[in-house]
């Protein structure tokens, strides 16, 4: 029996602007059963503040202090070294990193920007990281589940573009950076090996978290999962479900 | 003693719009020394005609069935195998597949469109891709040597973007292709292990012309190249040389 739960958001609680059926009330029968819970989103396009608006819109008992997301890692890692952003993330992601130091050498920060991954920017991010800067990912997913229903361009492709281009390799913040997991589970004073994972990404979610060391991870056939996912992924998940109703069923037994 | 020449045109004969200084004279000693020459280009932001004009501006010695662009290869491949391109390449480019079939099922064609590559045609070319269609790459160049004299994005970068997203693997029509170097060859009625190459890249001219056979492959030190790069390709160069003179030098012995 694990102690605590992380759940993905995108593609588990809502698809685009539609909350997915089921997920609020499954959501509010692991915390009936006593579980913490914490919430990771690799959802980089808008800000936490945004997030926090579409769950409490959609009935998600939850806690904004218990929302994890890349830019506040990243915002962590600017600060405790000293570095300034030169960002390549979406316009609305921007509050997220208010606080972020203004001085200091530069830090090529990449998140999903959308429409806003031009070739000017793609290559103004090239020449920083040329010159020698570090490369800080938000995320590295492949595709996401668009508005219009089908798959899209996830940061993951830019990534490795620029990695590609200029040789420096990112350091990946959300997940499935083991650091983005653990920090989750130390807030709920628990280990990795005591909580479960939840997730529509077969890769960066499931086999993710038990990479680092999660005691399950559920793969959801809800959001941007496609049949035969969880034969793609390694370590294959705990068990593939229809939705996040089915995973708590797992997870409470 | 080689019996044909491989020539590199950006960074070799010329950078940007200027000639580099005695390049069309170095054409002209391997001419005098009855050697036969092609010309191999991965550049794919210009029209073939464009760089014909250029080569005959700049009072290079040549006749333009020694062209050999990714373009034309390519051309040959939707011909042969009945495909259609779908297209992201820049628009300059789109005269070079004026004769490409207009029927058939998609292939994905992907060349070095600079400004034109926008969040939306990358997306478009990677739902295409996930559509199950083949993925043809003009080039996989890292970095090309800009307009302002600094490094910028080539075709790779997004080559490896839709390749990670899609999960597709891209064929490469121009350097490094063994098929590229070899049409060349053959076409001077040599074998690759008769010619010898000439580059500023020492991944794709010059690694990529020794792994497919040729005889020697010189790397100049002007165009792209930065001081070391002999030492980050495998195979390494026969030869660093100055410039197409140097490399001349070398061939005539």
């Amino acid at each position: 029996m694990v102690k605590g739960v992380l759940l993905d958001i995108s593609g588990v609680i809502y698809e685009g602007d539609r909350a997915l059926p089921g997920a609020a009330d499954a959501v509010a029968r692991l915390r009936d059963a006593g579980l913490p819970l914490r919430f990771l989103s690799n959802s980089t396009r808008s800000p936490r503040r945004r997030l926090v608006d579409k769950l409490t819109a959609m009935g998600v008992s939850f806690d904004p202090a218990e929302l994890f997301t890349p830019a506040g890692a990243v915002c962590r890692w600017l600060e405790e070294t000293g570095h300034r952003g030169h960002f390549l993330i979406h316009p609305d992601l921007a509050e997220d990193f208010e606080t972020a130091p203004q001085q200091g050498p530069k830090a090529v920060v990449l998140g999903d920007a959308g429409p806003f991954f031009t070739y000017e920017a793609l290559n103004a991010a090239f020449r920083v990281l040329a010159g020698g800067a570090p490369f800080l990912a938000l995320a590295v997913n492949r595709v996401f589940r668009d508005a219009d229903g089908a798959l899209s361009l996830d940061a993951g492709a830019f990534v490795h573009a620029l990695e590609y281009a200029s040789g420096v390799q990112a350091q990946v913040f959300g997940k499935p950076a083991p650091g983005f997991f653990g920090a989750a589970a130390a807030d709920m004073g628990l280990t990795l090996g005591e909580v479960a994972m939840v997730g529509d990404d077969a890769e960066a979610d499931v086999a993710g978290a038990l990479s680092a060391g999660c005691a399950a991870a559920y793969l959801v056939r809800t959001g941007k999962y496609r049949a035969g996912d969880e034969a793609t992924a390694t370590p294959a998940p705990t068990a593939t479900v229809d939705d996040l109703a089915a995973a708590v069923e797992c997870i409470l037994g």
